[in-house]
């Protein structure tokens, strides 16, 4: 059975990834793609790339028939997109890419975002889109809420960790290079290849990246007491991709049991035989993300690496496997594909 | 039904792109991997990114069981592959991959490639495997010799064009930019990062590359006149990705009408809109090749321009849709994968 | 003696460009930088790689002690050049960087500008800065014209070979590659990063792009009759250089002697032996360009390769060249850097 | 007065940068270069971006007279440097670009490099060469040993903090990440571009990493006792150039004032103010650091981030400033170059 769907703010890199995605997926069907300033527009005039699938013009959100959809993908902006949401009718099933719905504390979203939430009951209600750590909530849930891919990277990395107890909860470091579609598709000086090849440049340094307030979310709950890590994005040149680099204090063997338990089962997840660590690379535009841990010289002292497609697993692709919870299909439905290396 | 297929050379990348294509192929399972230097290893040492698709390991040829075997895909270096294939059952069908099979004549393949080919009554038997052009042929073939992934680009911009008589055969010109796979994963200084970053840099100029036995066979014969066109190839910093650039003499109007009437039901030639010109990432990943055609403002003159990507239907991805044929499957099958973008 | 000079739109690449060679000239000193948007700010907030050099700060344009100049480069935006430059003191020695005064012919101006020049009498007393075609003139003109980067390029290429008479002029195809600082610093889209890598794209295909009227100017003026060239620029992912390959008829031979004879005393175009062929990235930086010849298997067809820096000898390296000739200094005068590499 | 010099190993990288360096030094000129497997070649066909140069040939090390020199550059692979140095004039001034005579201990040297050294007595001889902490006995040296080009970076960045006594020395974290270039000419498949491309990679991941040994040694000793620092080297897509990454326990403020105070006076060593930090490109092709101080959101942590490139500050201007001062040179001769950017 083929489940119908509209992706709302289509034009930009996530909106583009989750037509790929459903491109060969066996249980969706896109039915509606909506773009603020491009409504009107063929998909194959914003993204040339697509022109082969046959898509929906793009349209204004008024004009989706919402009630022919089984589910909504809001690719919005965000700010956008929780008043979009808002709008749409109560039962509709949204999976949310943006951050509007990640925060469940109206005074933390006031404090990263720096204005009041829009939309604080939906907030209460949506539920956290880490796939492997919320998957029974999602399966049952109305509104998922898309992850940032940083903080998906380092959750994947360190939840298990503060789970099994076996690292120092206030010494961690976490140290991450991203490509630039991570900053999306919105034109920016500091975006553009004159000024970002050959350059690699840290940006919101010193706790300032919105995606601590997942982390200080999660890993608080998780720890049952406050969790403050350290942070630092750095850009690197490059389209998509994100490695990242974390320095805990705990024994690596410690540390890599405590992965390799936790993933066993789980397809996505792929933990490194112990001193071996991933690239970038390894896993670009696929669902994966792959991890490794290598202990220091100095003992107890573990360096955990992880590599994730901030654009796949990091935003869109985890947007698809939660759709699939939330639809009843399997979970790794149209997700299957291999990495494209190199 | 699912047909077992073995890859001979499987530690190159057009091996490494033959298994991520595989891997959501519908109707094909994969065997045996060998690779010369790499027998015993586990292909996920070799390519790390296809650790989750628990893989055959890395033998040698002498361990694979081609009765078992249903299709042999051929990716090993060229000179190696017809000896090997010399020695494969008679009656075991084969995609090579290599430039062994690509000539028919003995003595342009003496010219183009320096030595006697080791097997010509192969050579005699071979079909050329640009799909669109020789599909008839290729269901039948015992032995498919995959194209140039240059020569696959020029023809399919050119050979609708010679067989429409719309262009003078005595001045064309191709222009090509392609990304360093397209010289293979051996470490050669040329293609060192250091060397190859914010640069380009023009090779085999003056009609000395090797696909130009391809372009002077196939272009001559659909001719049925001697038809040498200039050619020259530029490495650009990309690992992978093929955009060429055609100047023919002709009414561009004509050039465009014969693409689209030749192309018109082929779904993975996609030739644009009159005026309209692809970029060479429209198509990563995929097995599209889109094509467009521009009118220069001098009379009689237009410009084609076309992406392809080298090593999926410039290579792998051809080879995919040839066996497909041979083995009496959809001919899209596994190469419906949208391109990857950004 | 140290000359003291202005820089008018140094918020730019040119901009910058200038600076950075001006840094090491042993005769220039920079009295005053100005920058539209940026007034009041310090040069190391929009460029930070100069904060060594302690510049004055960005000023606006009346904030200027004209008096107190011995020249000024104009690196402002094509259009507003020509009237802040019909501004200035009469006897201002002025190098302009942008396309405003390059074409001498009204008409070819409105054609390819789109509308009318703001200063006709201003473009009739311009000089054309491809300083070793024009060096007597320029050393006695008052304002001279930079030329475009592309236009550089395949003039130092063809220029030769027209005045020796040895191809046809009807037939000459200049197929370009260049990054993307040739395109400013402006943010738009089809410059992102995230668009780029990985990717090469032709614009203004067909004839459309604005050095048309440079080449047509120039080479007719040279021929004594109408010549059009064909002309296809592509971006690549790279932040700056040029590689132009053209497409000729003629003798290889008389095209290489073409070139060496009238290059022969040129210190910064260096003509290689026939046969070889410049990469982009030689030239990087520095005030050079290297010109290679290769002879086509096609009797009486030649290929020109050529290098060049589109920041340095195609644009802010020819305005010192230039300027040093109008301030009565030696040519080469802080334009000896070698390139950098890799 | 102009200095005569050799330089040994004159076809890598470090030697090609010596070249481009002392091509505009004005106290220096460039007698002798020596390539190994190259010798007999013009330095233009190893490296063609210097052919403007007019460079002495390519010749043994056994055809240089020695005694003609005022200072040999011994850019040689490590290992190798050694048992050429030892056999040089005993009062040859030499300034060693490899591995071999940073580390001063016999047994660090065998615990790092996994042999014993072949030139012990000089080992001891040698002084280390980071000038702005060794200068006075650099200038009276006979033999400079350059440092690691990460070990440059993480020391500019560290020691006046160890010095000043402002960190805990028991958690000193450094992330870094370096262009291809860092690794060489030699052709390796991890330094292929189709590798590289949109890719990073960890390194000498644990503490395995030879510069390791350096920042032990000078770390120790400056703080009278053991340090040993976390060091994760990655690889990034460029061709060369530093960003470092310090995480360390201590005030913000007091970092910053530590490092400014250390550099007031130093010229090449650029300390931003305080919450900024720089780019990895700021400083490309300069002989300059900047570095830059911000505190984390937990009080008593601060992020050090400082920019090289690794073949100028990191490596051959290094070695010009080292030179410099042995010959009795301006210590900046040479070195005024501004950085290239974009």
């Amino acid at each position: 059975m083929t489940h119908t769907v509209a992706i709302l703010g289509a034009s930009g890199y996530t909106g583009a990834e989750l037509v790929r995605l459903i491109a060969t997926h066996p249980g969706m069907r896109i039915a509606a793609l909506t773009g603020h300033s491009k409504a009107g527009m063929a998909m194959e005039e914003v993204f040339p790339h697509l022109r082969h699938l046959h898509l929906p013009m793009l349209c204004s959100i008024e004009e989706v028939d919402f009630g022919a959809m089984d589910l909504v993908f809001c690719a919005l902006p965000h700010a956008t997109s929780q008043s979009v949401i808002k709008g749409l009718p109560g039962d509709m099933k949204v999976v949310d890419l943006s951050a509007d719905f990640r925060l469940r504390d109206p005074d933390a979203y006031r404090k990263w975002y720096g204005k009041p939430h829009a939309a604080p009951e939906l907030q209460q209600q949506a539920v956290y889109g880490l796939t492997e750590f919320y998957r029974d909530r999602i399966r049952a849930a109305r509104l998922v809420a898309g992850t940032g891919c940083n903080a998906a990277t380092g959750q994947y990395m360190l939840r298990p960790l503060i789970e099994a107890g076996v690292i120092d909860l206030d010494d961690i470091i976490l140290d991450l290079k991203v490509g630039a579609s991570g900053a999306g598709r919105s034109a920016k000086e500091l975006l553009l290849t004159a000024e970002m090849t050959e350059n690699v440049t840290a940006y919101s340094v010193g706790g300032k990246h919105r995606h601590l307030g997942e982390f200080d979310q999660e890993f608080s709950a998780l720890a049952g007491r406050r969790v403050e890590i350290q942070f630092t994005p750095h850009l690197v040149p490059a389209s998509r991709g994100i490695l990242a680099t974390a320095y805990v204090k705990g024994d690596a063997q410690a540390v890599h049991d405590a992965l390799q338990n936790r993933y066993a089962s789980e397809r996505f997840l792929q933990v490194l035989p112990i001193g071996q660590v991933p690239a970038m690379k390894d896993v670009r535009g696929s669902n994966l993300c792959h991890l490794g841990v290598v202990a220091d010289r100095r003992a107890g002292r573990a360096i955990i690496i992880a590599a994730l497609d901030n654009l796949a697993k990091g935003s869109s692709g985890q947007a698809i496997q939660n759709a699939n919870l939330m639809l009843g299909l399997k979970e790794e439905a149209g997700l299957e594909l291999a990495p494209i290396y190199p």
